[in-house]
């Protein structure tokens, strides 16, 4: 089976970009496409009348911001129906790293999304979309693909999974099996930090479509541990993956 | 096309109280309708039994409470089916300011809720609200409103937004494109200040129904900055709406 | 109507484990059905692979932890596919107390979570899981359960509530009509306690599926309170109980 797919650069989701506030990022669109396309980059704090205005197809758009704040932030295509272009792949993430971000043996990125599936491979119906019934749910474009080909780390190294959910309708309840979280970061703030007076930690960590942030964990021994969405229909639909831990 | 709806004082959402900790609320409400409505105001902490009780239709009650506590706090008609008088439009908020806020140039209050439309513009069937798939979702009572008559504000002003989730069902992904919240306050605490640590602010403020709180972003620059719920299978439903910032 | 259900020690949910950070808890599994189980504790932090193995039909496992955090931990089978596993009734909930706990005069545990019927009460359809519109919502196994036969506390008294959202998909808006949560105690950490700066409050606790906290509370009359999730299609699924404060 085939489904087309609109990307940024060909990949679904599209590049990470990534750095530290303060940094001036400058991206070039450039619409090889036959319809109008858009960026919104959620990193940028900027009118959208310019710099998100629709790209004709064989137009360009110079896109310049500086990151002000620390997060893991979407970006999209913001043209009607925006629902439809999220959905059929235009998305990624931009990652701003706090100022005092602790050191972290192994760091990786997860953007959860949706896939619907149209008639023939091509654009899914607008019903489709607005009953949010996907057909696959996944994280960094392919349903089940960290179960073919796990994430590998060293157990008992501290590892950092930030967590972006670009939906366009499905929330997350990111959770690894056989770990905890000491460390929960969300939409640019703490919520767990090691060593808290109350020995707490987080079995998840939620977000709503557009949210993100990190989560730290240890994997204790070496084995095989499940990454999924709680939220189960949707995990069963692809949102789920592995991290193996070697010695 | 029309949709019959029920309402506190012939308006959805109904009136807006507002008000600081510790003052007292005395509402008298005249049920002038031909069922029993009642009220519940999550503002106060009182028994339930007498003051929701259900008021027959021709009767009055009075419901008096003092403010112990700040947030934006949901009212809703409490009589069963729960779900379908609130769907039909019997809900509104209660603001109480914190004792601290800091000064705004300009505050405005939006509560996202769903409707579901009946045949006929009557009363939907029970098994639509239950499915949870609305047929329009809105801010402060219309689809789209605030995309024909947008809110005004100065650019470089500080605003906040006060939000609640009315429900019946559905979640909230609140987000302004182009800006960025440096103060996220949710459901009585406050999840993030201007100049946090970690230089970090959030995209979105989430809701599930029955939640509220407020954030505060300063737009930039002139120009038009969207208003939606992330959750875009919602936002293209209606719950869009947009800021005008001017210079 | 009967509805067949699988479960630990032969009740939904399964017994409930309860220590403190340090503990170590020892459970031993003996499958005697006719499929293959396992369980997976979220209290843990341990290697999957030999802990939450399939136990076949007649075996059984030996499953140690110490608990490391505190919080209110899901308990679950983790056997393929997983969301059946969890939705006819095998799940439950270890609570570990923060060493420094405030007294309560009261504490109650709530989980919540789904039922989905089968044809002649058997094993529902994948097709029903994955559409996440479940036939009950429940608190502790039965719908409405609290509403026959409320839980009963003193008026005036402090009373805490341990809730977690079992799933296996939807969320939680946890709510008692006529009370304000002024303690909040989310996925390992406080989000909000007696006496902060600002006054506030919490009508809700909101929970994605395997999410879990407590709330404190007061009761500040005789009468009944109801217990509810606001996201009022799943209260009006049976999500609904209450609280009898007596003088």
């Amino acid at each position: 089976m085939r489904q087309q797919v609109w990307t940024y650069n060909g990949t679904v989701p599209g590049p990470l970009l990534h750095g530290r506030v303060g940094d001036l990022f400058t991206v070039r669109v450039i619409n090889s496409s036959d319809m109008p396309h858009s960026i919104d980059f959620h990193a940028s704090q900027i009118s959208p009348d310019a710099a998100m205005r629709p790209i004709p197809p064989g137009g360009e758009l110079t896109y310049s911001f500086r990151a002000e704040h620390a997060g893991i932030w979407l970006y999209h295509c913001a043209t009607a129906p925006m629902i439809q272009h999220l959905a059929m792949g235009m998305y990624g993430a931009v990652v701003i790293d706090p100022p005092t971000l602790a050191p972290a043996e192994a760091s990786e990125v997860l953007l959860q999304s949706e896939f619907y599936l149209g008639q023939g491979g091509g654009v899914p119906a607008m019903s489709q979309l607005l009953a949010a019934d996907p057909n696959l749910v996944v994280f960094n474009g392919y349903a089940n693909q960290y179960r073919s080909a796990p994430i590998h780390v060293r157990a008992g190294a501290r590892i950092r999974l930030w967590v972006l959910d670009a939906g366009p309708s499905e929330p997350s309840a990111f959770h690894v099996v056989g770990a905890q979280f000491d460390t929960v970061f969300k939409e640019g703030g703490y919520q767990l930090r090691p060593g808290n007076a109350v020995d707490g930690a987080a079995q998840e960590l939620d977000l709503q479509p557009g949210e993100g942030g990190f989560v730290e964990l240890t994997l204790p021994q070496p084995g095989t541990y499940p990454v999924i969405t709680h939220r189960l229909a949707d995990a069963e639909r692809g949102a789920m993956g592995s991290i193996v831990a070697g010695s």
